[in-house]
């Protein structure tokens, strides 16, 4: 581990590689031979580590959306009033996930029209996992008297729906481009949620 | 206007005939001659209603959202609480939207996929509208010191965004034949929301 770009695994810079080359030709255009030559290995070689372009898509995303959940968890940890982690929550699921893809430009439509049934699906599991941690922070604002009664997990759900539609999935590439209206937008939608979670 | 089937447009049933035709083949594999059988009409005389498949399929989404926003306008003008109003609304907006594509099944991959980029573009234009029925209720509800107050279109895009995920555009198609439980999520962001305008 002396050298984090000797150490990155052959993984990581396959989906270090697939990043660049989506946002470079979009799915469609992008080939496994492509992403080997970025790389530097043979084909063959990646498929030691993945079966297909669409598996490598779908665990970048993967490898995105894990990344993002081990911010949210440290922000959830954290010492502040729980509504205060709350909004930092929602607007980083929507920030992160934005920023993630706001160099993909027009590639972005290419790759979700491509790959939307398995998208929804993964989605499902990645909003799961969010609602989880949103719902220790409502439980201590339940606790700390700030919050409302009410089922966290059920209210944390809530917040994931109402904040699902500035994911990038249901934005245009224009709209992506504009990451300061997105920014204002989830700054409204937090604060009347977590009005709607107040005592 | 004797019978009303008679009566009916060739524009209106060429728009009709382009429903039943998504719901039973999907958008790629409806072809214009189809829908000239459909309706028992020559291919030209669609030609002279509409340019381009795409162009139908644009056109009849528009017409259904043309409906939702004629029933949205008659809950706006009712005479129940300003909240109850908003939540009669918000549940509308969701649910007139999956139902009126619950019989495509499959096929709502499909149409997503193709029309995307339009589609995004139409959505905008739709959602303000809304917004604007919506803050004609939310500002009565603030004359009569139901909500807080605030900038009244602001917070009516607001309640537009945070519903927006549960449209049939962010939904599988998997999620949108159960539509028991799209009702009772909408149900339960409609209530955060509305609790979060209350003074």
């Amino acid at each position: 581990m002396k050298n984090a770009t000797q150490s990155k695994s052959t993984r990581d810079a396959i989906l270090d590689a697939t990043d660049i080359l989506l946002a470079k030709f979009g799915y469609k255009k992008m080939s496994i031979q492509d992403l080997a030559d970025e790389v530097g290995i043979g084909k063959g070689s990646i498929y030691l580590h993945f079966s297909s372009k669409e598996e490598i898509a779908l665990s970048q995303i993967d490898r995105m959306i894990g990344r993002l959940k081990d911010e949210l968890e440290v922000i959830a940890a954290g010492k502040s009033l729980p509504g205060d982690r709350l909004a930092k929550m929602l607007r980083l699921r929507v920030i992160y996930r934005c920023e993630s893809v706001h160099h993909y430009s027009q590639g972005i439509n290419d790759l979700l029209a491509q790959l939307r049934p398995k998208l929804l699906e993964r989605r499902k599991k990645h909003f799961n996992e969010e609602a989880v941690l949103l719902s220790r922070v409502i439980t201590e604002g339940q606790s700390a008297g700030e919050f409302a009664a009410g089922d966290p997990l059920v209210l944390a759900r809530t917040l994931v729906t109402a904040t699902n539609s500035l994911l990038p999935y249901s934005l245009s590439a224009y709209e992506l481009g504009d990451l300061k209206t997105i920014e204002s937008e989830i700054k409204t939608v937090a604060k009347l949620l977590i009005r709607g979670l107040r005592k």
